[in-house]
Formats: structure tokens, sequence, C-alpha cells
């Protein structure tokens, strides 16, 4: 047991932060760790006594934190990237302090600033819980690969996203109805669109290929897409060919390219990563020396983001060095997502004719676009369209791009063609 | 960077210790943390040169590490439990050294002394890849998740025998066929027994068991079964079965009883643990907050395991606390075997005539046994025997051990019963 009392101030008894406190007393990690929580800072109320916390000092405003020092850590569970969360984290940073955080936006977008900070301070900021809640990323990056040069890592990053493409394709419902059930049963947030639009994930991205790179890496350059023009009917030919549709973060370095993209694509169902269903999340580490090394868990939820959180306590009680390499020195250039070169999953709705098929393979040739497999089915009988599913081999996403663009202005095209990037891992 | 030089000695230049010097050198790790290869002990000749080694001693004999005192760590990769490596890894403790082991039969035999030399001298040991090669199993147990109770950790991970299970049904060979593969790839040893007889396996579960549940795990308590006697259609059968074959590891704590198996057993296909095939190693902890956390890597290897031992060297550089907690003060139970309660798949090979059924389920409800799934296929027109396939509900072990006594006691069984058991996780 470490002989000093170290002194905890929590911002924020939300979700995370009653687990957190309930990690900590259930499990007694106070008393094993010599730890007081000193301060807690929540407009919620809630019960001190029950929590054998009466020396605790409550606060209603976490504002007020800015105004003390007596204190040792701050584990902050307010959340979002600006405003009162920001001021107190990079207020405690200028004070030298240990900083414990869940909040992945304000990581990501202040990732320079906070490393600047605590260069400056010779303060600590630890984020595991901030990416993949329940799995150990950060310290399997940090501490068990760090003698590796890692060359790519993928994830399936957000349970709210991967719940609700999981259960359309099992309980045959759209995305409309998933997103409903998913909201009732509180996997997703009443504006889910930071979850179904890819931001959540392009946030934990940044944060991943920053330290496993050593850059800065910015967010606003990740290219973003979410789910939410994914349809049952995606799914279906998906399963059909051998795949399943996954939102999935990929991040790459090489030749100083910065790869970082965020799209929901094909998985085959032979790769590890695409059995990971439901509210769980993945990631894969792709390394030199040590290959595939692949973490699932719960990726949110109270529980596992304490333990993430009650695991960085821990660790910071006695650090002396701080984990975070900045290194503004590299130098590297974002790979547009036009320089994608890979397969695509299409999905052409066209009225039901001869000549359907040559129009469109006749702008396949002029993009060097080549045609790996192709799916028409037998349509109800009172359907005048037909649906024809075509995969590609490698091609360029310009050349797709251009390609579509050609082809959904033809008279047989019916609706937009659905485009979907087959990712080989 | 560290500012005082560490000075390290290896002991064992084989498959893992060329490994770690290549590591260290390409990936330009003993300047990044002010490391220096002082001594280097291996009966084989090797290149000092090549590897930029000018300064350091070497030894033909690891005996003389016993006769300097000049280093701070020791880097043990020689292997074996008892003879040079466990008199130098003990010296070394007596010393006060920092020991960096990869000898999993060494550790899980002499937990308890090498507990008590640790408390005893201030030494320390680390072991990250002496369990699991390439998966940081040991780092996710003692710093992710060491504020959760764990109540069950099952694993893959012998990649021997994995390679062999895997390779069988996948290439439809029997046992020995592809054992003399596994042999020629380099993937199983001349001798295989440690391998295939689960002895390694149980070596690795009894360290998982000792650091998750705080005890002395006794190696020799733990009931280990290997695969040699797994047939081709055993695999087959499983398969239609919906299951795959996997030599699994398994502990379990709960009411002051340890419960530590070593065997085969059927995993049903929708269990994740039951993707991780060939040399691929794979582990599930099940905790209190945390729920299901899931590992996969490369269980061997040079590469992988080197990843290990360096991210343990470059944790050990600063730490002054003793991961290990032995508290010999938890008495416990060991479970047997026999009282396993589980389902279990049997394959009866009979003479193909009436009454076999009737004859068999006349025993099943004598010693309470409740048959869940029957398959017979029709024989080949000139075979006179029949093949039973029956999955049981969940029974005791010990009322289907005194079942098949009984059954295969009778006229009509033809060679010994298959008894495999069912694991669900």
């Amino acid at each position: 047991m470490p002989s000093k009392l170290t002194r905890i101030a929590i911002a924020g008894v939300g979700t995370v932060g009653t687990g957190v406190l309930n990690l900590l007393i259930k499990n007694k990690i106070l008393g094993k760790f010599n730890l007081d929580i000193s301060h807690i800072a929540s407009r919620r109320k809630f019960n001190k006594k029950k929590l054998n916390l009466k020396n605790t000092k409550i606060f209603n405003d976490a504002k007020e934190l800015t105004k003390i020092d007596d204190y040792e850590i701050l584990i902050e569970l307010i959340g979002g990237d600006e405003g009162i969360s920001k001021e107190i984290v990079f207020d405690a940073l200028r004070k030298g302090k240990k900083v414990i955080t869940a909040n992945k936006a304000l990581v990501s977008k202040y990732w320079k600033e906070i490393n600047k900070s605590c260069k400056d301070n010779n303060s600590f900021v630890f984020f595991e819980a901030a990416v993949a809640g329940g799995i150990p990323i950060i310290k399997v990056i940090q501490e068990f690969l760090l003698s590796n040069k890692i060359t790519k890592i993928y994830g399936i990053l957000n349970g709210t996203s991967n719940f609700i493409l999981t259960n359309m394709f099992i309980k045959n419902e759209n995305f409309k109805e998933v997103l409903k059930k998913a909201q009732d049963l509180g996997y997703a947030e009443a504006d889910p669109s930071f979850d179904i639009d890819g931001v959540d994930t392009a946030h934990k991205l940044s944060i991943l290929a920053s330290i496993a790179f050593n850059l800065n890496c910015n967010f606003n350059n990740i290219s973003t897409e979410g789910i939410r023009e994914i349809e049952l009917a995606d799914l279906k030919y998906s399963e059909e060919l051998g795949y399943k549709i996954k939102l999935l973060g990929i991040t790459q370095f090489y030749s100083n390219e910065l790869l970082c993209f965020v799209y929901p694509c094909l998985i085959h169902k032979s790769e590890l990563i695409s059995s990971v269903d439901g509210v769980y999340n993945g990631v894969v580490v792709e390394s030199d020396f040590c290959n595939k090394s692949f973490l699932q868990g719960e990726g949110a939820g109270a529980e596992p983001t304490a333990t993430s959180v009650v695991s960085d306590l821990i660790s910071s009680i006695n650090v002396t060095r701080s984990k975070l390499i900045p290194n503004s020195k590299i130098k590297y250039k974002n790979l547009k997502i036009n320089n994608r070169y890979g397969r695509y999953f299409l999905r052409f709705t066209t009225i039901d004719k001869s000549g359907v098929i040559s129009g469109i393979t006749k702008e396949f040739k002029i993009n060097n676009i080549s045609m790996k497999t192709m799916l028409q089915k037998d349509q109800s009988p009172n359907s005048r369209n037909a649906t024809i599913v075509i995969t590609t081999h490698k091609c360029s996403e310009k050349d797709i791009k251009k390609a579509l663009k050609k082809i959904d202005s033809l008279k047989f095209v019916v609706k937009k063609t659905v485009m979907i990037r087959i990712e080989s891992l």
C-alpha cells in the first residue's frame, strides 16, 4: 500500500461517475491504495452517507474545482469538448495535477494542447476510458506494444452503431425501427448523431492514431461516414456474399502518409472482427513484431468504463513519467478518401429491361473497374425494377465515384446507387 | 529517457533470445530507454559485432551469471523448471535483482518460492512472456482488471495443440499425420508431450489462477488431459452439431473452491473463443465490473514472445513495487474433475443390432443422465458396426463415468466409448 494518502477530486456523477464510485467502494479500492475522495462536483444530488463519503466536499458547480488545490488527481467525467469540462481539465493540468478522463471529444480535439500543458507543467493525463470503455487498448499500445512499430489499427469503436447494425440483421428490421429500440433501451442517445454518424468513432480513432504513430492526429482531417444510409437489403446481400457490415475506424501510417477513415464497410466473416456483435467493441492492432493483436470487450456502460477509469487511477498514483510522447516534429500528409484503393459493394436499382448490365459495365470499363461478383435475383412479379448487386476488384475510389456519377445519370437507373466499401483486413 | 543506465544480463540466445536481441536492436530500444546489455550467457555462438554488442561480456556457461553482481535486470530465456535456469533465477532474486522470464514451467512450479524470495529480498519477477507469448494477459489482469473481482478465466493457451486440432479438421487428416507436419514446420517439438498432453497449458493456467485469484495455485492439483485421443471423427461430428473441439484451460474461484481443469472440449461456434484457430492463442477473463474481456494473439514464436519480454523490460526499469501479491492466507479446496457438472459428447461404437440404444439409455436412466441429442448415420454396407453420437444434458462427471464403465462392459460395445466434455462458457 502506498504510504502517502492521495486525494481525488471527481467531476461528474452521471452514468460513468456512479459506476466509478460503486467500483471504488464495493471492491474496497480506496483503502487498498490509500486513496481519499476529497471532492466531488455533481449537479445531481446523491447519497453521501450511503456511499460512506462523510468527509468529501461536495460542489454543485464543477467550476469550484478551479478554485482549490488540495487534491492530487482529477477524474473528469462530465464530457463535452468545450465548457466546464475543458476548463477544469486545463486548470488541473496547469496546476501540475494528474488528470483521468473518459472525455474522447476533449482529448481528441485538444490533443496537442493537452500534450503541451502536460509538458509545460509536468502534469499527466490518462484516458483509457475515452476509447472503447472496457478494453485496455491504450495500455496495450502504450505499455505492451511500445517496443513495436505499429503499422495499422482498425476497430469497431462505437457500441451504439454496432448494436443497430447487428439488430437490423437479426431482427429483420430497418434502421429507424432499431434506432428507436436502441433509444428505448438506453443504448442510443436522444440525439444519436455523434454515434451513428461516425463522429464518436472518429474521436476515438484520432486518439489511437496519435498514440500509435506518435503524432498529432487532427480529428478534422478524418474522412467520416456513418450508418444512416445502411439498408436492411445491404446487410442481407452482404450476408449472402459471406460478409457482415460494420462501422469501422481504420488508421495506417506509412511513408509519412496518415490514413484515417471511418465508414461502414463489408468485412468477410472469416475476419475475427466481424464476430464483434451487439454493444461489444473490438480492436485489432498490427505491429512489426507482434503481428495481429485482437481485443474485445464491452465498449461502453458504467461498469466497464469505470474499470478503465480505476485502472488509470491506480496506475497514476506512482507515475512520474508521462506516457504521452508528443512528437510534433513528425510532418505527415493526410491520405484523402479519394485515394482509397480497395474493393466496393454496389447495389443498383434499375428498370428491369435489357441493356442495363451492358450500360453499367461500359462505365466500369471506361474507369478501369473490374467486376468480381454479380447477383441479380428474381423480383416479385409485380415489380418493374431490378436490383443488381455487384462487387468489384480493387480499384480507386476516385474511379468508382466517377463511374457511379455517370451510371446514376443513365435513364434506366431508378435510385441513387448504394456504394459500400469492402475492407480487406 | 531514464537518466541512469540500466544493465541487462540475458541468459539464453535460442529462438526467443534471438527475437529479443533483434527487437531491442532493430527498434532502437536500448538507446531510447538507456539500457545496456552488459552480459549474455549462450551456449551457441553468435555474432557479437553484427549485433553491435562490442562491450557485452559473453559467457558460454550461464552459471557464470551467479558469480557476478554488476547488472540490474536478468532476462532468463533458457527454460526448464530445474537446473541452470532455476539456479540463476533464484540467485538473481536473492541479489535483489529484477528478473524477466519466459519460463512457465519454473514460474508455475516454484510460484510460492519465487514470491517468497521477492518479498524477502525486495526483488521482482516479470513473466508476461510465460503465458500466451504475444498476448498481454498478465498486464491486463494485474494492471487493468486489478480493481475487479475476477470470477473465471478460460483460454486456448497452447498453439501447438490448437494448430493440430485446426489442421486435422481442415486437412481431413488424423492426429499422427498432422503432428508429423507440425514437427516438420517447427510448430511442435521432437518430443511434443508437454504441448499435446496439456502440461504446457496447465503451467500457464496455474499462473493465471494464482495472479487472478491471489493464491498459490499448485500445478500438481490441476486435472490435465491432452489431445492425443481426439479423432478426426470427433471433430466432424462436433462440427455437425455446431461445435469445435479446442484444448481449453479453465479456472474459476468461488466459495473458496478452486476449479482448474485442462481438457479438450466442445465449444459452440457462437462462442468467440471457438474462432481462435491455428497457432493463435485466445483468453477470456470474466470479472464483476468488466464482464467478458477477450484477447487474441500469437501464442508463441520468437517475435510475439520478444514483445512480451521487452514490454516487461521497459516496465521493470522504474518499478519499485512488486506486482506479485502472494497471499498464502487464502485457504481453498481444489475442485476434483469428478465433481464437474456439465454436458458431455459421447461417441459409441457398437455392433449394429437391435437393443443397443435401449441398453445405453437404460444405464443413462440409472445414473441420472438425460440425453439432449442423438445422431446415428448409415454406415458403409459392409460394416457390421454402428456409430452413435449422443450429447447429454448437464450431469455429474462421476455419473457419466459410472454409466460409461458399465456400458463399455456390455457385449454390443466394440470399442471404448469416446467421452469429450462440452463446455458452456
